[in-house]
């Protein structure tokens, strides 16, 4: 075996040990029983202990060694082509890991496991208090994992790092600051107009098992394979998977809201359709991981938003629609609905908040993440500093901390520099999708007529399959022709609210 | 820390990787996606041979070593106690274990999880052939299996071990002798019988989501934790721990079959009590595991039999069946339905059998075992075998090989030898059953009052407690004061059933 085949193979070892962590982390979110969490915790951080010992191990380390200067992640052998941008792919996640003691790893995941618990109960009972213990650890403990890894800009910038590589929080402060100067002006003509898009008829009694069912044929029609994935139901909906041929995704569904559930379900298809679009081959290199969570992002918002949020979408699924909610939806036109769907309005929730609005509350995580790890912001001040924002950027306080701070599970596990990855999603797909329209023969008519699937294909070689061979920007700008910028994304939201809301 | 507390911390380790690993095989079991079945196999194998190293490596040997002769399993420390009989529990896993080469370990669960896949499939098409050739390479890795491990009087008797330490296949073939010479007359006599015991009124249309409920509802009445525990539907029902605060049931339901379901729901939830009853802070050692199979086996049945299918029960639960099912139930008195349930007729499926002819079913197979494993029986021979012995034994001639040879999940995994164990379980549970019964006042009161719990602690004080402190014949000698005999439990069965068929 050469150094790279005996890479590849140890390699696939540590990815299905990973994929056998994340069913441990799939049933603790789905099935598992209410107080089981003290050993799913120990399992879980032990697994994630191994898998990191096997990754740093001598068995990746030798080979390694001999592909790659560790310290500077040069490429030594005289590899060709693409192997010697997946060896150093592999080296930096090496890199990166290794900076991380075993001890640190095991804590990190027993505590983040332990927080997730402790997270959904606050959340339900509506205690912040029950929480700021448990969230005062884990900040504690990303401090330590900055203080491992290399030095960036700002502490934060060594978080963020972790899940939009490349970038910087300064890019990110300078995109949002691009993204505030017309979103807001826009949200403010929208909230100032007299149009009333109808809202409330996605507000009526809508049965949850017809919506499950409804959001399952949509799935299957997008090419979700339920022969390799399934959808269940959790707090906080969410894509995971165990390999590129078991991808499972998540749901949460509400009997008065109607786009709640069909959006995250379309959302998390969108994820599921990148992973299971990795090429299973290359399991265990990055040539069959995701770029980055911002293109993860870009992907499940194409298929919530610029799909399952356009006009062409509806007038193929809408009179299907209708005939599963006709009481509902019977009197209610396909440009009623149309305009309900698409009602921007300041709201509590992010994952319910609409394709414009979304991004203020990116915006106030963003400065507070960063405020938290660069400035040490004090956890009892959060839910004050969040509240102050909410009504700053949107005009609106959350009535309790359920509705404000508690509503989102990435903090408890340790996702702390994930959530501008949402945002850049928004900016990367809107290019994405104009150059996908140039290459789709008659792209509207197809999806009009329900055929999503060519969609799917023109993602899955320009995307999908991709895997780690291009980073962000240099996807962005292989299928765009141009870099990251703000103005396609706004220019998107400008045209298609103009006409909603007749500006 | 002492050796032993050595010894303890890394025993925790893996039996936490133990754990994982079963999470692993439950989701196989009830929800993995069909076609993700390869990637399964890899994870589990990966886990299996992780858990493997770990148990035999030197963290464990170190500290063991200290504590006994790691050749003869003599405790060479000066423990005092039952810490003795710990270590030299200890060491018989670890004898055992470190006989087997990690490929070996490896190989067997990999092709253990394909087996169990193919076999679900191959059953459901009702085509033995597609089963066959991974069933023969099952079998090949058994012949190995015995190689490493201590010669035993046949090689049979070497699996047998693995799940009833201590007794011989010489022994079981006396008892089983036994068995036969009081039951097959028994089951003629009721076979001649004019009586009819009304069981047709079992097979009318029953909700299966109103049998869920029923079945829970008894399942939480006998103390089995929910918030511990849960039940899915799976193929083949099946309990599996991944630690005392995580033990899983699973039952199957059939629409045309009422017990089918209870039973199977009332056998589980007793192996459920039992592994929910091992002491958590064990957890780890041989003190928090079951003792043998055979002793397992008796809890389930005794729940399932001794408790479920007796008169004091169905005072208590048939008013509430009834309630649940007045369409189907209500012209049926609870005598009528008693005898209905207690039907004693010769049927093709081993776990929809009834208690007496149950034993028949396990004596073909340990006999078709015997042959398979120390006179290399060839695969393609034992539909025809299992067909002949059918008629034999229980006077039937299986129509096909899904309700014939294929219906056992057993060998699809490599569990041969287990068979025995369960008529084992039905002697077991009738001495100790007559022992609690002399030991809780009014028992036949409380039962009928719908207290289960009482039961309950018993069993939890005199057997789920005690974990491995005990062998099964010296709990079985301890509670009923007379070493294994088939003579209580064939009392039993001809007590109950010559007053139900008025013999």
């Amino acid at each position: 075996m050469t150094p790279l085949e005996q890479l590849k193979k140890e390699l696939r070892i540590v990815a299905s040990l990973k994929g056998a962590t994340a069913v441990l982390h799939w049933d603790q979110e789905t099935y598992m029983p209410q107080n089981s969490g003290e050993a799913r915790a120990d399992q879980i951080a032990l697994l994630e202990s191994l898998t990191h010992e096997k990754f740093i191990g001598d068995k990746i380390r030798g080979p390694l060694s001999e592909l790659v200067d560790l310290d500077s992640g040069e490429v030594i052998n005289d590899l060709k082509g693409e192997n010697r941008r997946l060896v150093h792919e592999i080296w930096k996640d090496f890199h990166r890991a290794s900076a991380l003691p075993k001890e640190f790893i095991e804590e990190m995941a027993r505590i983040a496991s332990h927080g997730q618990q402790i997270w959904v109960k606050a959340k339900t009972e509506n205690n912040f208090k029950k929480f700021a213990p448990i969230l005062e650890k884990i900040i504690n403990l990303k401090f330590k994992e900055i203080e491992y890894l290399d030095k960036k800009e700002t502490p934060y910038d060594t978080l963020l790092d972790e899940y939009e590589p490349g970038i910087t929080s300064t890019e990110v402060t300078k995109i949002f600051k691009d993204i505030k100067a017309r979103l807001v002006p826009l949200v403010q003509k929208i909230t100032q107009s007299k149009i009333d898009t109808g809202q409330a008829i996605l507000y009526q009694d809508y049965d949850e098992q017809k919506q499950w069912e409804f959001g399952l044929m949509a799935l299957k029609d997008m090419g979700y394979d339920l022969n390799h994935g399934r959808q269940d139901r959790s707090a906080h909906p969410f894509t995971i998977e165990f390999h590129p041929t078991d991808v499972r995704i998540t749901t949460r569904l509400k009997p008065n809201d109607l786009m709640a559930g069909f959006s995250s379900t379309m959302h998390e298809g969108g994820h599921g359709l990148y992973e299971q679009g990795l090429q299973a081959e290359s399991f265990g290199t990055p040539f069959s991981q995701s770029i980055s969570h911002g293109i993860h992002e870009s992907q499940s918002r194409l298929w919530e938003n610029l799909v399952a949020l356009s006009k062409p979408f509806w007038q193929y699924y809408y009179p299907k629609l209708q005939k599963v909610f006709p009481d509902q939806l019977n009197a209610v036109a396909l440009d009623q609905f149309y305009r309900a769907i698409n009602t921007i309005k300041p709201s509590l929730i992010r994952i319910e908040a609409d394709e414009a609005t979304y991004n203020l509350h990116i915006m106030l995580r963003f400065e507070v993440e960063k405020m938290v790890i660069n400035d040490r912001l004090p956890v009892a001040e959060l839910p004050e500093m969040w509240n102050n924002k909410m009504e700053e950027y949107l005009g609106i306080r959350p009535p309790n901390d359920s509705l404000g701070v508690l509503q989102d599970v990435h903090w408890s596990g340790g996702g702390f520099g994930y959530f501008p990855t949402y945002t850049l999603g928004n900016l990367y797909n809107v290019p994405i999708m104009n150059k996908a329209k140039t290459e789709i023969d008659d792209y509207e008519k197809k999806i009009a007529s329900g055929n999503l699937m060519e969609l799917r294909e023109w993602l899955l070689n320009n995307i999908y399959s991709i895997g780690r061979r291009k980073t962000a920007s240099e996807l962005i700008m292989d299928i765009t022709g141009a870099p990251l910028s703000a103005a396609p994304f706004l220019d998107y939201l400008e045209e298609k609210y103009s006409e909603i809301y007749s500006l």
